[in-house]
């Protein structure tokens, strides 16, 4: 086994692509900026779906599936959002190949060319809300909570495996309803699953918040974001939840009859959340050893070794444990791999993450023990085997809440105040990490301060406090502060 | 509601269409040959994949996910498969729009050129097996079990929604094996387990055999597949698996060195199945009152109607029956509508294709019984309360195997020996279904058939019997029946 990860403190960028590709979670691909999304890191974000899908289901959403393909015209009819959306993007203009006359392979027939071009969906709220035109015609229509989980393509120039790809998963929610208030709501409510998800599970803490005006999704009133820190002190945007207040609704003519009879239009809101989550949880827990995954979206959370190698007593023993582990509802494997030695396997195992490593040898069968390995702390100790299942069930949790506040502390040690551009740049330049400073308000100073530093306001927090100060940049009066950082 | 389904006698075609769209499972979309699936038809849907995806990983398969384009000269170095699938399909030849300089909209920007053309995936060995060269050095590294989940793109020019899409959703496996046999072997396994689901959860009996060589998969050697009939005596090819040979390991050059050390080029396997199911889904139960959905498909099992409306007293006994279902697993819904009338109600859910409906009611409530009517017989019993979540147990499995049963009956009836031409043609104008004719084994009569009579071979049956005979069309011997149909 090739190992060699770089550590984080060598090259953090090149250590995250170590991990991506020796741990087996994505790999590049033929086609430019596409990953391949390989069965560990596939089955990671498997898990973070079936979590998400639960907890839309619980909140009142159902799924649906829209058309991959949005045709050209739709892109231009809100202002906003042709101008955010309507530019890298993969455009379809013909529908048929032919073989090259030539005899060299295929080429396109000129003669299916299409009338109109059509756009592979970077974002879905186009074809959406030209459908919801048919659907929506009384206040009884409303309100519609639909969500779609789809590929989408957004041209990127420089991309990063699961952080910023061509093509990724995601899962777009859609809704609309019948006042500014319910739909101001129903943003709120998804950017708190949003929150909710990435703590309990991903056991990555976040900031929720509000973007400033420039940052805000092309087409929305309200963005609401969640935003994580990194191990390297540079924010993670993790998630996204617009109010779109009645732009879509004009833009494709979606009007509802209200219960006095008069005519409106319908109110919206958009929210998703990526693949862009993997890269989060990698970039948040694994170390120079390779990947660490809590133990809620482990696919594996519990590996059983037998050592040296999977003779029958202590398979017998292994499958009994394995099957106390099951009723628990723990997902565990064996490894019955006969070839390979158990160091091999020990590293191996370290480098995909697994959370729990048990090594059941013959002297442990003697002695009634089994020795456990964390692997987020690394510690190893040796217990009686008769309470494993108990003891194992535990520990999953402790690691679950471990790793959380192991996140939080070192983000509370990498959120710094600065009052003046010096002890901002100090900051930035020093540790890095969020940045509360006060800000003048206005998209000049906001633009600015990128300009100079490369650090973007993440959001006005929720928590935002009434605190009377001095803009960093303009020295103009500032309400209070808001959080700056550079970000992925 | 404005029900009005036309019957199957009057136009069946136009039947599935308003079922399709009356009981809310798809919508046409603004992309030509695109549908939208709406929530029903998408919950549906999500039903089937959950348990296929089951189903494949217990016999050991695993998902990832491979990109949506393809590199055009990717489709040409399979020689058949280019001339399968090199044809009708997206090809995407920019990357950027541009505001249009007369101001009217966004045009393509002329300069964002791609040097090569990318395809929209209409099946995806060649992009996968690209990949597998990367992954695959030694007969450690197979099998490759690999599952993928995705949206496909093929421009088709008569469409109809779920039977045939421009885009539709499928799974697509494709596996890497050591040896011929253990290929074979694994694409006989799917083949067996697309039929038992199909039979087991879909209640849609299905013949296994397989393909003719003019009705295989481009760039395979062996096409299984599995033929379902549906009421109107059309077959419904309704999920296929192949065995690829070395053909695409040839292609992309993937070889791995043998335990003897040697060099050999990788078997290979693919196989697929689609939302066409959820056509053939409807095609094979609903009737024309709206859809039936077997049971185990069925996103709401049973259905609580509260009558004449949800009065605190009923309600609190459909809460308590509710409850004693879902702690048998069965997926139940009350309506809690008060504005909607019972009789309403009843009409919806026939139509949507609710398994079980329970009308709950305050004469019932006096003397302890309710009303427990099933959609497929649309008979109606009272029973008492106390036991209602047993009884209901036992029917929703009756009604799964009442509807496999009725299905089967049917195909025995529509399933015909025909010796001559004169008895095939008038057959198939009488009554349809499948013919089981002798045939030379030629492609030649196997197109003229075809040509004279829209039927093909729907496949060689695995329970073909040697039998000698004459070929229907052209009198040369045959070594024993096929089955032929016509087909969606």
């Amino acid at each position: 086994m090739a190992k060699a990860i770089t550590t984080r403190e060598e090259n953090y960028s090149q250590w995250y692509n170590d991990i991506v590709k020796k741990a087996g979670l994505a790999d590049h691909s033929a086609v430019r900026g596409c990953m391949v999304i390989k069965p560990l890191g596939f089955a990671i974000w498997e898990n973070m779906k079936a979590q998400l899908d639960a907890m839309f289901k619980d909140t009142g959403h159902v799924n649906a599936y829209f058309p991959l393909f949005i045709p050209k015209s739709f892109l231009s009819k809100e202002a906003d959002h042709v101008e955010g959306f309507a530019k890298e993007c993969a455009v379809v203009t013909h529908h048929r190949l032919m073989n090259n006359p030539d005899g060299s392979g295929v080429v396109v027939d000129p003669s299916a060319k299409l009338e109109e071009e059509l756009i592979v969906r970077p974002t879905s709220e186009t074809i959406i809300w030209n459908t919801y035109k048919d659907w929506i015609q009384s206040y009884r229509d409303l309100p519609l909570l639909i969500n779609q989980w789809a590929n989408v393509v957004r041209w990127e120039m420089r991309t990063r495996p699961f952080l910023r790809t061509a093509e990724f998963l995601w899962q777009e929610g859609h809704t609309a309803h019948a006042t500014r208030e319910e739909a101001i709501e129903e943003a709120k409510l998804i950017h708190e699953v949003y929150a909710r998800f990435a703590e309990d599970y991903m056991a990555m803490p976040v900031i929720k918040g509000a973007k400033s005006a420039n940052e805000r999704f092309a087409g929305a009133e309200e963005t609401y974001t969640i935003e994580a820190l990194m191990q390297d002190g540079k924010a993670l945007q993790a998630g996204t939840s617009h109010f779109l207040g009645q732009n879509f609704a004009k833009a494709f003519d979606v009007k509802f009859l209200n219960e006095n009879n008069q005519e409106e239009h319908v109110w919206a809101t958009s929210w998703g959340v990526s693949t862009r989550l993997v890269g989060g949880l990698v970039m948040s827990h694994s170390d120079d050893d390779g990947l660490v995954i809590p133990p809620r979206l482990a696919p594996t959370q519990v590996v059983i070794v037998p050592i040296p190698k999977p003779l029958p007593e202590i398979m017998e023993k292994a499958e009994a444990i394995a099957a106390a582990l099951k009723a628990k509802g723990v997902r565990v494997k064996i490894d019955k791999d006969a070839k390979k030695r158990p160091g091999f396997k020990f590293a191996q195992y370290e480098l995909e993450g697994v959370p729990v490593r048990l090594g059941l040898g013959k002297r442990d069968l003697a002695n009634g023990t089994i020795e456990v390995a964390r692997r987020d702390t690394k510690e190893k100790v040796s217990i009686d085997i008769a309470g494993v299942d108990r003891y194992v069930e535990q520990l999953l949790h402790d690691i679950q809440s471990g790793l959380l506040q192991k996140a939080k502390d070192y983000r509370t040690e990498h959120t710094t105040e600065a009052d003046n551009m010096d002890d901002f740049r100090g900051t930035l330049d020093e540790k890095g990490g969020f940045i509360s400073a006060h800000w003048d308000g206005t998209a000049e100073s906001e633009l600015k301060i990128k300009e100079m530093t490369k650090a973007t306001i993440r959001c006005i927090p929720n928590d935002f406090k009434e605190e009377k100060g001095s803009c960093i940049l303009s020295g103009k009066p500032s309400k209070g502060r808001v959080l700056f950082a550079k970000a992925y």
